[in-house]
């Protein structure tokens, strides 16, 4: 393994796992308050993107790094959602 | 440029720009309570050797996906580290 494919798979390895304290925490403290609904919005879809690019692609790498990506993404994302809409039934109460 | 160049550019662009709206709620609000420290300490070393692997490779859209998104997860792991940092102080008070 060259150097470049270590850091490169390091990097992977570090900007795939790092959702999952961010996950954890979100359903530790079910507070999502300061977490951007637009930055999770555009993050979802972008890694969903990344997952079809790699299975066009035939690059295993890039599906499985993605799909973890996505699932832990993907929760954040829901449960922002559903604090949102009900702060705004709560709104309209 | 084939659908899969545009896909993953597609990705690519999700992926980078939606650190933005993060940061301005960040920065706007002044709140970090739900931002996961552990979470943006592996994403920004993560995305820091994404930049050091485009660097050694030769790929500018690496080196600049990479280096647009390290400095909006940086500085959000700066807000979030002084607000650790306050907390601290203020407990130890």
């Amino acid at each position: 393994m060259s150097l470049e494919e270590i850091i490169g798979s390091l990097a992977a390895v570090l900007t795939t796992t790092s959702f999952l304290p961010q996950a954890v925490h979100v359903l530790r403290t079910r507070d999502t308050q300061a977490i951007s609904l637009t930055m999770y919005t555009l993050f979802t879809v972008g890694i969903t993107l990344w997952g079809v690019y790699g299975l066009m692609t035939n690059q295993p790498s890039i599906i499985a790094a993605n799909g973890i990506t996505v699932v832990l993404a993907g929760l954040i994302l829901c449960l922002k959602i559903r604090d949102v809409l009900a702060a705004k039934r709560k709104a309209g109460a």
